[in-house]
């Protein structure tokens, strides 16, 4: 469900943030990404990239060098080259900004432009073209290998093949609505994001084939058409039939395609696919429907012949969830890196290809069991989640990443030596300079870094870091861009769960002009599902544009992420399992009462707002505490885990005819008749995530048991709303609080 | 559009209703068909019918002669049977209520008894069962022939027979989906209500083919499934690929079906379809994709065969709209009456088809031309329009009917002598006693009526009328079935339309315990189409039940029938032709003036509500005088008619193609920028009248416009909402005005 995360991406980061008067006010269009003036209130960004070891920023006009010490001759000997000089060696106009350019090779000069029609191969020292590969018309799903140059691709549903040479080779032909290839499957979770996956050398490709015959096309009406038509959307509901996926190996020297030998029912997803470095295997993530028996298996990438055991499985109660690929070290192709929770945190682990172990199932600390058959290290101990791991330092032969390794708030930059042996906690060390939230990227051998962070001190700090000495040069201190206007207080704190133990993070923000002998209207936000927080220590703690407006209409906003949440461990994430909705509320009810014990919020005027799972949360909230909540606003909501997805449902939700009550029990069809309150309900009208058979089915039941909830939709959009729809949508959130929270007394149902 | 008059369909007749205190309020569930307490309220009514010559009071438990004087005598003699009786004969409980009964023989004691399984005749003087039919299961469109006691039905889309004798036969195999046959065709317009067609003896049988398989199915989606999924719905609309109708012929005894030869493109409406007395004939009025040229034609039933001439033809620059069958004389088989506006009225003509006519095209007072080629008589002259023809006199060779003759909101009984010359208009005989709204039904030979009638004075008058003699004895004079509750003041009168000239009737309801000194919030209810009335001389000016609600909540409401609505002639209607709206605007503007002059109207706080052709009135006045009305719902709209149907749209506002300019100017879309006050648009979300598209269209200019209307949807209804969804409906359209528009200075949208 990485697509309902909320609807604003904010790519900002920090400043403090403080109360203050007689200053600008903004608008929505100030606040929201969506917003016509959102760009000109951002704090300063810096795009960069790396050319091998050499740290590049890239510019609309130009890329320079931004190594410290040639900045401080104030020469311009650090520009590799200009827009300008790019498109005069070409010949055309073929790039308009430098500021997605890449440089595919470690020690050559040159650049890669990607235009809709061609991708080019510029030697911006010898001011040359170096190569041109024409991409052909229609081509969706584009990879370009830069060591072959070959290119794969689709055309509607099937796969293609464009060697260096410019020849083109179609490799599948059924392609259709209901069989698809070289496209990503299983909706996208389990971390995959593409069909397509060329081996290093660029010789073979392998690909996905989604066959999705057996699943019913929802109905998205498309009303732009003449007369209003479907449009074909195959959506597999939890508990019906779903997709088979197959993984086929084309190579390119022998044109010939074999397919991954896995025949049903052995495996429903196959996951996370990589490439062994020297492209003779290739290893798939396996896991059963019922998500809770994973294997990571190796294949001959020219038999398609299946390894006879795996290299490691995992067994849960409740789930696994192979969200991330094996990563060979880059000095030794026997050695791997994966990712699992198995000790309930997700860390890094070692995989020695070389080392066969006689495998047994062994309890493991995330409530599960393990089996692994080669030798498998844990290279991360430690009560905290890797969110990013960034790559190798080759010289060290370090791992680094980012994790809440400090602070559950924080995301810090660390490196681990990768040895075969469990490494001490102590011996992460911390690369990052700064506390908040940081995200880096590597040089090719990882002895640079490029980190980026913010804080609710720091508006946003980029810096070049040496990852060996640990020294920082500063590229760019952002100025709070905000200055000029009135800025609500936003604090971070945590309270304790609902179970009485778990810490629980917030965000609060209180009105602009703040008087704390008022009583203010205030507003929880909620999302409360896996995959996603809503709060962390970057700026503003991570606030959302809509809670500054909010602030400066009056209200008191409030953001809690409730267990089930990212970031805090499997244990934390699965106390919803079967039973989604019931622990999220409960916690969130634990926020309620902190809020009830502020003197300045108005108890009697308090309302919710949230999309997707937070619609779910949303309207649960209404209807399950109707005489707390006044007021509502829920978008996109799943209304019974039943219309939501296989993949995502089911990992949290078992199937329905396996957990009954489960189903039943957290269904708000049956809710409906407790609304009390002013509740409106916003759906994307072609909304392909959460379909609106979730959103109508509930107006249904609330008609039916004599209930009236507003409703809006948005049609043409999808699960969320972006550019003008997206600030529209926000107003009519903010008026339905103005219409019905703001007034001393609200207004409810009756 | 006739299913698109507005929701509750009230039975009910007149009283007086003054402005009270002190009494019983009324809830929505009194005053809302759909209402739990509806019928509790509801003026006495009498179920009645013919049995010959004999009037039948039917009820639950009974059926028994009214003739006054039995019922004088005190005895029982006048009960035919008890429901109770029925089902001794018969032996098993077949009927549970007298109140729907039918006696199919002027001359025999038998009544008609039907079923879900079966049809049964029951002699109730001899006791005995005379007939028995099975119905076969799935049977749809049910058609008996008294005389050959021959059923008629489809199942599916295929048409059956079933003779008396039991014997089944199939007469179509290919119906589908696609290929329809024996259902009504051309959407219901034209008067169209079945596809079925006995002749007079029930040995032919005439029945519909539609063919729609060029018409695409507007989606809509039923959410009740377990995964949502698209039912078929051919929807054609304005413009586009429409339904081919053909008319068949079966002979019971011979079995054979013969076609009637029409080829296309000759005619693309073939309507009102009816039989010669000798079953050797079939008459259809013939008319244009163009609506402006209709043509009677007679048809050789046993050969197919289309007479060589019409029998009439009518041209008219704007529409022509035949909703009328011929109807033959019972002692005169050559000549048969007809209906048409041809001198702009609707009257009643006499056709001689004896008397052959030299044909010439002649210019009508309608504004079109006729081309008779038979002798045709007007036999009702006068400015008003026949709303029902009842049928004939037979001993005094009158035609009987209700029209508006004495005043434009009064519907009274007139009888007028069938000749062949044109009568003068003092012919007409008054037949029916009391001023008011009548409805009638005639005994078998016409010589006796049962007349129903209500005023602003009279709740329900029930009589049974002499025809010669017009000798009236009252079967049931209802008491005030209000008297305990505080009644609103409803008051009609006229004012002139937009051109001047022409007088338009409203109705004026003012908020319960009125205060002459206050101002109130004041709502403007309109529909404003064509087929449609709103305001008549009946029971509290043919109020609808929601008004009430509203008065007594404390707002003034108004309702006008624009030029455009019905029974006050071609001219009239057609005043809108090729621009819908724009006079019906500019009609309804006159209105408020006149409101304005009212100083008890507050002209600050204007709502107007609608539904159909008044939700595209209701969102049209909201968008084109933004500063007039604050607040208005609209329900189930037209927003362009480019998305309405072909039979109805084109009839008003051509093709798209023919009438650009007309269709742009009356759509919304580009109107959705001057949108100012709260607008709630309403819809059926499997509306099949208005499709969705319409509404979802405006939705989505506002939103591009940066418009806030309000919305909501009712899954799994069509156009309209029924029993406890039509009072979830009306709370939520008063919720609407009661939260905008009630306090003093309504909420606008910003």
């Amino acid at each position: 469900m990485k697509r309902i995360c909320f609807l604003a991406a904010f790519l900002l980061t920090a400043t403090t943030m403080m109360a203050q008067t007689t200053k600008k006010s903004f608008t929505l269009n100030d606040l929201l990404s969506g917003g016509s003036t959102f760009w000109n209130l951002q704090p300063q960004y810096m795009f960069t990239t790396w050319w091998g070891e050499v740290p590049v920023e890239l510019t609309v006009d130009e890329a320079k060098v931004v190594r410290e010490k040639e900045e401080v001759k104030g020469e311009k000997l650090n520009v590799l080259f200009t827009t300008e000089r790019l498109n005069e060696i070409v010949g055309e106009t073929v790039v308009r900004t430098c500021t997605y350019l890449q440089f595919p090779y470690v020690d050559e000069p040159v650049v890669k432009v990607q235009t809709p029609k061609e991708i080019i191969l510029i030697d911006f020292e010898k001011a040359t073209v170096v190569w041109r590969g024409q991409i052909a018309e229609g081509a969706t799903e584009l990879v370009w290998n830069a060591r072959s140059r070959a290119m794969a691709y689709c055309i509607g549903s099937n796969v293609f093949v464009q060697t260096a040479d410019g020849e083109r080779r179609q490799l599948t032909t059924d392609g259709s609505d209901a069989i698809v290839y070289g496209h990503s499957v299983s909706r996208d979770e389990f971390g995959i994001m593409g069909g397509l996956f060329w081996s290093p050398d660029g010789q073979r490709l392998a690909f996905y084939k989604k066959d999705q015959s057996r699943i019913p096309s929802y109905p998205q009406v498309d009303i732009t058409q003449r007369i209003a038509a479907t449009t074909v959307d195959k959506y597999p509901m939890a508990g019906c039939e779903t997709e088979d996926v197959s993984v086929a190996v084309y190579d390119v020297r022998t044109k010939q395609t074999v397919w991954l030998q896995n025949p049903k029912p052995m495996t429903d997803y196959m996951t996370n696919i990589s490439w062994a470095p020297d492209a003779q295997k290739i290893y798939v993530f396996e896991l059963n429907r019922d998500q809770n028996f994973m294997q990571l298996y190796g294949y001959d990438a020219v038999t398609g012949q299946k390894d006879t055991e795996p290299l490691v499985e995992e067994k849960h109660p409740k789930y696994v969830e192979p969200m991330h690929t094996m990563t060979f070290l880059p000095w030794d192709a026997t050695k791997a890196v994966m990712q699992t929770r198995r000790d309930n945190w997700n860390h890094l682990y070692l995989i020695d290809l070389t080392k066969k172990m006689y495998p047994e199932w062994r309890n493991e600390d995330g409530g599960g069991t393990s089996c692994d058959h080669v030798k498998v290290t844990l290279l991360t101990p430690g009560d905290f989640e890797i969110r990013d791991f960034l790559g190798f330092n080759q010289k060290e032969k370090t791992a680094l990443f980012i994790g809440n390794v400090t602070h559950p708030l924080h995301h810090t930059v660390h490196a681990v030596r990768v040895k075969g042996e469990r490494v001490k906690s102590e011996k992460l060390r911390l690369i990052s300079v700064g506390e908040g939230v940081h995200s880096a990227t590597l040089s090719a051998n990882g002895s640079q870094m490029i980190d980026t962070y913010s804080s609710p001190s720091v508006t946003r700090q980029v810096s070049l870091i040496d990852v060996k000495t640990g020294k920082a040069s500063s590229l760019l201190t952002a100025d709070d861009p905000w200055k000029d206007y009135d800025v609500p207080e936003i604090t971070g704190g945590s309270i304790k769960a609902a179970d009485g133990e778990t810490d629980l993070y917030y965000r609060l923000i209180k009105p602009v002009g703040f008087d704390a002998t008022k009583k203010y209207p205030t507003v929880v936000y909620v999302y409360g599902g896996p995959h996603a927080h809503n709060v962390q220590a970057s700026r503003g703690y991570y606030f959302r544009g809509w809670e500054i407006y909010m602030a400066q209409l009056g209200y008191v906003v409030f953001v809690l992420d409730n267990r089930g949440s990212q970031y805090r461990g499997l244990k934390f994430e699965q106390a919803t399992f079967r039973h989604l909705g019931d622990e999220e509320m409960r916690d969130q009810m634990c926020g309620v009462e902190f809020l009830k014990t502020l003197p300045y919020v108005d108890a009697d005027r308090m309302g919710v707002h949230g999309w997707s799972f937070g619609g779910f949360m949303t309207t649960n909230l209404m209807c399950t505490y109707p005489d707390v909540f006044k007021v509502g606003v829920a978008g996109g909501p799943v209304v019974d885990w039943k219309y939501y997805e296989v993949m995502y449902g089911e990992r949290y939700m078992d199937r329905p005819d396996e957990n009954p009550e489960g189903y039943a029990s957290s269904s708000l069809l049956p809710k409906a008749k407790n609304l009390k309150g002013r509740l409106q309900i916003i759906f994307g009208y072609n909304d392909p995530t959460c379909v609106p058979q979730h959103t109508l089915s509930f107006i249904r039941a609330c008609i039916d048991a004599g209930r009236q909830p507003d409703l809006f939709t948005y049609p043409g959009d999808g699960h969320n709303m972006f550019g003008t729809d997206q600030v529209h949508l926000h107003e009519r959130i903010t008026r339905y609080f103005e219409d019905y929270l703001k007034s001393e007394k609200p207004m409810t149902e009756k």
